[in-house]
């Protein structure tokens, strides 16, 4: 059997009692290191479970999955996804490859920042489209996420806006070399999306959002201390969110009364806060 | 300290060891029991975590809080909600409640329909708002999700359907005698959602799903038993999907061609799926 196995958002604990029962009757068990990160090293996961936690990157998941397949049709193989196995990818590679080689496969579920982003307060039913932000170079700037904001936004729907990771980056030198060198991993921050947001909007101009749409930032989202911070995206480009993960969420006008009084809660400035709400938003105190 | 806990899907073993461990020190222990239910019976989660489980109806959640909160600034009170905490509703009055009663709150996320409906290997980036359908009466038909699917069609999302759940409904003669008898919980199927789908688009007639639209059906996510099969509406409006919980996905027209390799697998007509998979949506074999 195989078993993709969600860990959820934070921490060792954070794993599904029938998850940690698939885990420790597993002879290998692998960890998809390349959409998300816990909060905790591998070795506290090894130590929790008992078992040794093989890290596989993007390419051993998505190439060479007969690797992690191997002998799963006779003994119990685990993948271990941070989060939820189908948030950030589906995985369907290697669920298609499994059904070739006659290996049954289980699917173990956890929440995602896709489901937990509910705790802003800010209805599920009411987000459109997720985006996905990538760290800007010099020479690549992809903008295509502000169509899909403008999708949301003409209709008045929340807009998740996940950000870059870069775990296993190489330089183009190392690359060109053919150098097994990585470089130190990078985690988009809150601040930094906003600056990229904002320079597409001076770019583009159609005012699929402004500085002055309200969104709510969140950084580890499901640990102790989780940050939940709420205002215009020009009060928010200097707020401190701390260690990653983050996310960012562009607040639709289809906004109701009972997510606004959640808002005000984690307002970073209520008084500018209530302004926009009135002002932008039709959502008076 | 009041923790919020998601319970997952489908049994006593998909808490997580984060909320097994919250449960276990709890004083009392709330379930909360109109919005989703697990497969499992309530007295098997008591056998489970060694607790006694109080079931609380939308009344005690909503408007007797405060018998929740009781005593919780002194001692550990859970509150159990299957899925995540923030997937059907936001719990916000409770939250702001606890918030003035200076009682800390604590949220542990677990799996929704909301983040699993990614097994059917739709991609969660592509799904627009979730809508609800509820069970049409003779005097009560109403249709306003049908703007919100043809928002999301108009963009080629996804559309996921939650499905009603009547767990504890009195008649209008035991409602007026103010008589505390309930009907036999209902849960709808996939094949009257469709069925109502189907009466809705025939009175608007604007087009935002056809017969032809090709959907996924699924029942009991995350079970050993779990359902998920494709096809168009009409094909689907038979099959069978077995016992609760039932939810329906719309397909929208912006299908990735890996999203329609995953349908194929799950297609209770193989021929007929490619036929509108290659008319209706581009996608050729």
């Amino acid at each position: 059997m195989l078993y993709i196995i969600g860990l959820g958002l934070s921490d060792e604990r954070d794993i599904t009692v029938k998850g940690l029962e698939a885990v420790k009757k597993s002879e290998r068990v692998y960890l998809e290191a390349y959409t998300s990160i816990l909060m905790v090293p591998k070795e506290r996961l090894e130590a929790f479970y008992g078992r040794d936690v093989i890290v596989a990157h993007r390419e051993t998941v998505e190439s060479n999955s007969d690797d992690i397949l191997r002998d799963a049709d006779k003994i119990d193989v685990s993948l271990l996804v941070v989060g939820d196995p189908y948030g950030a990818t589906t995985h369907s590679d290697l669920v298609i490859r499994a059904h070739e080689l006659n290996i049954p496969v289980k699917t173990i579920h956890n929440a995602s920042i896709m489901n937990a982003v509910g705790a802003t307060g800010l209805q599920l039913y009411s987000f459109g489209q997720t985006i996905s932000l990538v760290f800007f170079t010099d020479s690549w700037r992809p903008d295509s996420f502000y169509d899909r904001i403008k999708e949301n936004a003409a209709i008045g729907l929340h807009t998740l806006c996940l950000l870059d990771i870069k775990v296993r980056e190489q330089s183009i030198e190392n690359m060109m070399r053919n150098r097994p060198i990585y470089e130190p991993p990078r985690y988009m921050s809150v601040n930094l999306a906003i600056e990229q947001l904002l320079e597409v909007e001076e770019n583009r101009k159609e005012k699929a959002y402004t500085e002055d749409t309200i969104a709510v930032g969140v950084s580890r989202l499901g640990s102790d201390d989780q940050v939940i911070k709420a205002g215009t995206l020009k009060q928010l480009l200097d707020v401190d969110f701390g260690q990653p993960l983050h996310s960012l969420v562009l607040v639709g006008s289809r906004l109701h009364l009972l997510e606004a009084e959640v808002l005000r809660e984690y307002a970073v400035d209520l008084d500018g806060l209530n302004l926009v709400l009135k002002r932008d938003y039709g959502i008076d105190k």
